[in-house]
């Protein structure tokens, strides 16, 4: 475990304020293009500049010498449209890569030192780039793992304020396989769904038409890569992190990820209520869900580790901790700005969501060895997402989703409004709403600021059939 | 659509019994390596012969003036080590390239005819190639569109005989998304799953241990390909069939649909009936699903097309085939080997399963419209199942999986035997068991014969932790 001491803070080359989301300790990766050269390409940022790493591994390839891989390898890996090759690569290689980085872009990098002009020509301001989805996602799985938000739901679908969770809730931590072809980047806009579902909560009568409940889920996406000694596929052309048949052992887990992103998993809440039985959710959610466009290291978050929630029910020994996981204190804030008709020209946030990542009560090493239980075997840019981050019942602002802020329609939610503008509500999201979820990690004592970007979307009318 | 006469038989140029399962008519693609090459390419079968289309581009590139790829092209979509670039081209280049190739192997081709020894170094005998899986596949989604497996299983499940299907059943083709990375080819060994389950069935106790209820489901894989001229992905990367948020219309579904593969959906009962309440199958499905080496093209099949089944409810505008929908009439058998302990030495095969593709209630079509219906996007190579395709109940054979066949384990099945060998039974599998699918379709007058090859696996002892 990589315990980077967060009072330590690192020097870089490049200037920024010491409470900046990307400074040299965050180092997130992503692909970007620019308007020059369209070709996609990966990239870590600092501060508010992308390090291009084709050119990094072209212009100061003798700074290779002390890099895990070499200048002419770096330059095959990272001039890919995805960040695939580099994730499957071993976890050795990404823990070395990252900490080269680090050393020759530290305030003392004898690299730029004495040549700052080729500083200025592997860095791109960010203002001039555009940032794509980093990964080919092979298989992306969607966890339930707040207690809150799956006790709240349960409640509000079957009308009961007091209902319990089901006991299996916490002898595993609930999933579904998700749809990967539609994992779409941060200020992708998507069209309402359309679909069948019942004319009232509870009532027979079905109706086909675009989905009058259109939710968003604050939630946060576990990436994998770094295959370690254990692995080893199947056959010559896998890249498997296990093989096929051998499940992954809850202490080797947490290994098999290299980092985190902000998502939103976008539902139809009516489509999805209707289809649900027996299969769980399919088109209701198959429809999009957003990423952030920068995937942050685990290595990154490490002075942000927490004990996990308390357990509050032992479970079978593959997935028990024996005492107390660990999580991380991230802090996930959804806003939703309405429509511009709804104000005028001027687009208004407002905060509907504000908790934390240290709620969810499964671990990542659970939903890893859960995954593997059966034998599943596992594959570098997999994403395996916690489900609702929704928070404790009497914190503030702790609904993750729109379905447990507006107790499933009956409180409508008061927006903010721009001076003047009419006054505004929400059940569900309007056609021309936008949702925006961001992320951070903040030490207050060395300003140490993990950022994660935007995780944003604006919703758009149904598509003519 | 491609009316194939199944009373005009081509002639080949490679000799072959007229009921031969892979007759030039059939052409099914696949993915083979050899001991001397490893390198995996893409190939066509006739009779007991592989095309090795790299080769085929290489050493009669002269022959590709009648091609709509280029020799050059050609050479580069096979030799990859799936199929997913050629299917991912228009379909107008597959309909193309199927005559091409039916021409150049026919018995006048000006190919072949004045050179028989340049048809010797492009043609491979079946026993000298190992088979590969010949997909990288994006998403699988399972649906589960037989009235008879879905009335079967609820019956089990609820232990109550009459009970009716839901009527949202009818409303939709149901699914989920399956796991694509434990997708593996026909002859591949799987471990016994461990998981959580309830002791007995409806029992509150828990236990965890190997599954005691493994179980076969017979499918049918249908895979995409072939972007038509309303397709185009949403950036310059993507080789989306659809674009995201436009459904794809019922009367263009089936121009999405390259071809179908036999598979077998290995299941978990014990495991799979305490996890999947409310999100569905999971880890007892996601361990491994097997399919069979090669994909046939719907053209292939063209001559066993017939109505599906009678609708009996109305369905909304975007399922609606106003009239009957078509589907196709392929005879589908499970046979069950038990290890070799049972009996002896001598694999003895018993035939569960005996049924049709043309039992299925919702089209390939449906699949498809209702699959993108809020928007999905697909793309070349996504397979989409059917789920087991169980037959009507006064029909023998008809189950097409275990648990139907054996009632839950309430009544167990007898086995054939080794001459001598003691009485077997079974409910569901134990270790050392294979399981073999088979598929075909066959028109006595003509004995035009389309095979599908075999789905086989052996069920193996449970991993150690």
């Amino acid at each position: 475990m990589n315990k980077e001491n967060p009072n330590q803070r690192l020097e870089s080359i490049v200037g920024y304020a010491s409470d900046h989301p990307f400074p040299l300790e965050n180092l997130p990766w992503t692909v970007f293009s620019t308007k020059q050269t369209h070709a996609r390409r990966c990239a870590v940022r600092i501060a508010d500049q992308l390090v291009d790493l084709v050119q990094l591994s072209s212009r100061a390839a003798s700074a290779f010498s002390d890099s895990p891989i070499s200048a002419q390898q770096a330059k095959s890996l990272f001039s890919q449209p995805t960040l695939n090759a580099y994730l499957a690569q071993p976890r050795r290689v990404h823990q070395a890569f990252r900490a080269f980085l680090q050393h020759i872009f530290s305030a003392h990098s004898s690299v730029f030192a004495s040549n700052l002009q080729l500083l200025d020509e592997i860095l791109i301001p960010i203002e001039q780039v555009q940032l794509h989805l980093p990964l080919r996602v092979g298989d992306y799985t969607d966890f339930c793992a707040s207690k809150y938000h799956c006790t709240s739901t349960g409640r509000l679908m079957f009308n009961d304020p007091t209902r319990p969770l089901e006991d299996q809730w916490y002898q595993l931590p609930i999933a579904y396989h998700g749809r990967s072809s539609s994992l779409i980047v941060s200020g992708t806009s998507i069209k309402r769904p359309q679909g069948i579902f019942r004319s009232k909560p509870g009532s027979q009568e079905v109706e086909f038409g675009p989905s009058k409940r259109i939710d968003f889920e604050l939630e946060v996406a576990f990436v994998l890569g770094g295959q370690g000694g254990g692995g080893g596929g199947r056959d010559e052309v896998s890249e498997d992190l296990n093989q096929l048949g051998q499940p992954v052992q809850l202490t080797n887990a947490e290994e098999l990820i290299f980092g985190m992103m902000l998502m939103n998993d976008w539902s139809a809440r009516d489509i999805q209520g209707y289809e649900m039985n027996p299969l769980g959710p399919f088109t209701g959610k198959n429809f999009a869900t957003t990423l952030s466009p920068y995937l942050v290291e685990l290595a990154a978050l490490e002075p942000f580790r927490v004990a996990s929630p308390t357990v509050e029910h032992t479970p079978f020994p593959y997935l028990d901790h024996q005492g107390q996981g660990t999580t991380w204190d991230i802090n996930l804030q959804a806003h939703l700005a309405p429509h511009p008709a709804s104000n005028g020209t001027e687009k208004v946030w407002t905060k509907i969501t504000d908790t934390s990542l240290k709620h969810v009560y499964w671990t990542a090493s659970q939903m890893v060895a859960h995954h593997t239980i059966t034998g599943c075997n596992l594959r570098p840019a997999d994403v395996f997402a916690t489900g609702t981050v929704s928070g404790p019942f009497d914190e503030p602002y702790s609904e993750a989703s729109l379905i447990e802020a507006c107790r499933a329609g009956r409180q409508p939610i008061s927006l903010m409004t721009a001076k003047g503008g009419p006054k505004q509500t929400r059940t569900f999201l309007e056609d021309g709403d936008e949702v925006k979820i961001i992320g951070s990690a903040y030490h207050p004592d060395s300003k140490l600021h993990i950022g994660f970007g935007e995780c944003a979307g604006q919703l758009l009318p149904a598509a003519q059939l």
